[in-house]
């Protein structure tokens, strides 16, 4: 086989349909973000980054970064093993107790990242727990969705936050089969967020075990940052809250909690956290810092919510369409691929501001859009230049206004 | 169904087994490597590792941990983001760069471990060409064979680093059907290298793709640090070499190299690279001075060598039996499992030298053994202290001698 060339057509593929992704080139600068530096070809831009998942800036924070440079001044660089052979470092061990506190949890365990997190363990849990049933949210994300694949277990897709499509599939399954509901809190692409209290009802109810990705809630909901659970009071009815490290944290890194015994037990059996190199200290230590201060402080998690109102104003006042959600996310709709890559590419080139356009498959076709993430440290002049931006594409690209 | 109970008996089972994993909790010491502290619940002590895969004591160099701590200063601390969504930094640009060049290839990807380059990789290779057939070393890597595994493609295994076996094989399959040859260089446990050359030939000879893992070579083996394909010649004859940042280069991370085509191919089909947040801009900048300094100095490749060939030497003088190989790991047999967390026990409570007990399911029943990793910072005194003390274990624990 001339495997060259099947390359070249499956990339060919992908650009006539208007889905090759070009990686805008950035280095973003301590201290000044959403400013950054894009570098192309021509040489370099100034650029205003606003699709950035650090939600909170705390990549930029000098107590994360500070942080992180002690921990490389006592402990080097990388674990240099994994866990169990010799690269498990005592900032690991002081995260993992900090995360179990965050969720109202006995314990922790850490990934390489959410991903590995969310992949490792329900693989794990899937394919040894005899006979289980998975029910999975339809807008589950890929890194769940491929470790319920990755274990052949049975499993069950439930309409998108559907209380009542999961209850038809729990009652229509074998009542004996141990079950699983796997689902997130808040939904990256739409910002909408699932009922998680009558999910629970129903997990009590069918006797099933409840999986909640709270990749895009952590450090942001609830009075300590523990997420959409914890601010609705429901952290105790979960089985696992997974998280990451690398969004409002502001690091890297993944994370599950629940009981001493669950994650024991993932900890002893899941390949993707055993044969691995460990985190470098310096993210743990970096990821603690971030943690234990948006436990305590509220400054960080309010000024969030009040740019993400002031943008949806003046998006109002300006008729630019955004999908309504109660979360931080803001998805201004296009719904044509090319047309969002177009003006994804005159926003960065006119006017410095980077939107990555979101286009299928991470979202239906007809729904594409730039999903837009306010910052803490976005301006009131931020906003406005972007908003006056995004208006005057709207004009020159003949593109639907919302209706007021 | 009582999932706490199903996680606990799992777990007695591993207790009863011997095989239940207990970390140390260590806390390395920058510029003092390979000592560390351990803590333990009765308080803490001084050791030395002698398990660390940072083989070159790189993630103690003041190079990478220098690099990093700019990186943190410029750039903050994480991503913030996937490659595609707001994440790529120009230090991901740079490092990648770095990485093509060193392996001789066009181009190069990252990821956020060796263990995700490996299953996202083969993964998307074996899922995504039809047909294809995957022969793979029965000593493959865990990352390796879960991403194998996880394609549902056919997959072939031959017996470990036989040229013979590989041959029945490949000529017992479908000529027509497109094929890839996927082993390491240097196997992690017993330390012997593959026949990378006689590989390549039956690749060539088959239309095969080759797939090889240097993660235990990169850094530490060719002029260049560039592995044992480079020290071989054989680097152009490879289509994919993978490797790790978090071994010999001392920090996380992993990365593909091969052809523009099938790192954009990757890039734009793989799950596990495109839906996570990317490295952090310090651990890519960590490792872009790890990699320059070692294509550059011999100094570390050399000084490791003669550690390993001293180790070798005293062990012979004491009759301590260890593996023949052509590598830098060194695998003290001991042959039972007992024994083997026994005598780790006894190293680290009695001579503060740490040694994880590597036994099933890493190595085979009955191959139990310590696996010792000497680096160019451990001291002839550290050498000796490490021998004396398996010396007086051996007598102990009326262990086999190795006949001289
Ligand atoms: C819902 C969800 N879960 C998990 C992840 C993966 O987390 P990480 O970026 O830490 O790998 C992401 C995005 O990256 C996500 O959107
Ligand atoms: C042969 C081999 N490949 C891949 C890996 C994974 O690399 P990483 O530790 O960077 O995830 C390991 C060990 O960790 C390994 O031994």
């Amino acid at each position: 086989m001339d495997f060259e060339s099947f390359f070249k057509n499956e990339l060919d593929g992908l650009h006539q349909e208007g889905r090759y992704r070009v990686f805008a080139d950035l280095a973003r600068h301590r201290g000044d973000f959403p400013k950054a530096t894009r570098y192309t070809a021509d040489g370099t831009q100034e650029v205003t980054v606003w699709c950035s998942n650090d939600y909170l800036g705390m990549g930029q924070s000098s107590i994360v970064t500070e942080a992180m440079k002690r921990a490389i001044d006592e402990c080097g660089a990388g674990a240099g093993g994994t866990r169990n052979i010799s690269g498990t470092n005592h900032y690991h061990v002081l995260l993992e107790r900090e995360l179990a506190d965050l969720h109202g949890k006995e314990s922790a365990l850490l990934f390489t990242s959410g991903y590995v997190s969310n992949w490792a363990t329900l693989g794990t849990l899937c394919s040894k727990i005899p006979g289980v049933i998975v029910f999975s949210d339809a807008g589950n994300h890929a890194s769940m969705i491929e470790g319920i694949r990755h274990s052949k277990c049975e499993r069950v897709i439930f309409k998108h936050n559907s209380v009542a499509d999961l209850e038809a599939k729990l009652s229509a399954a074998d009542p004996r089969a141990p079950k699983i509901i796997a689902f997130e809190s808040v939904y990256s692409m739409d910002g909408d967020i699932a009922p998680i209290k009558e999910f629970c009802d129903l997990a009590d109810k069918y006797g099933a075990m409840t999986y909640l990705d709270e990749v895009h809630a952590v450090g942001m909901y609830g009075p300590r940052g523990g997420g959409i659970a914890e601010r609705e009071g429901l952290m105790h009815r979960l089985t696992v809250i997974e998280g990451t490290l690398g969004k409002a944290f502001g690091v890297m890194g993944g994370y599950i909690t629940g009981s001493a015994a669950l994650c024991d037990f993932i900890r002893s059996f899941a390949s993707g956290f055993i044969f691995t190199t460990a985190l470098p200290p310096a993210l743990a230590a970096g990821a603690l810092a971030s943690i234990r201060h948006l436990k305590g402080s509220q400054v960080e998690r309010f000024a969030h919510q009040e740019r993400v109102r002031r943008l949806r104003s003046l998006l109002d006042q300006r008729g630019i369409p955004h999908m309504v959600n109660p979360s931080h996310i803001v998805p201004v709709m296009v719904g044509d691929a090319a047309k969002c890559k177009w003006i994804s590419d005159l926003l960065l080139d006119n006017f410095g501001v980077y939107v990555q356009p979101i286009n299928y498959p991470t979202v239906a076709k007809k729904t594409e859009r730039l999903r837009i993430t306010p910052t803490p440290l976005h301006s009131d002049a931020d906003i406005d230049h972007l908003v006056g931006a995004l208006h005057s594409l709207w004009s020159r690209c003949a593109l639907a206004r919302a209706v007021a």
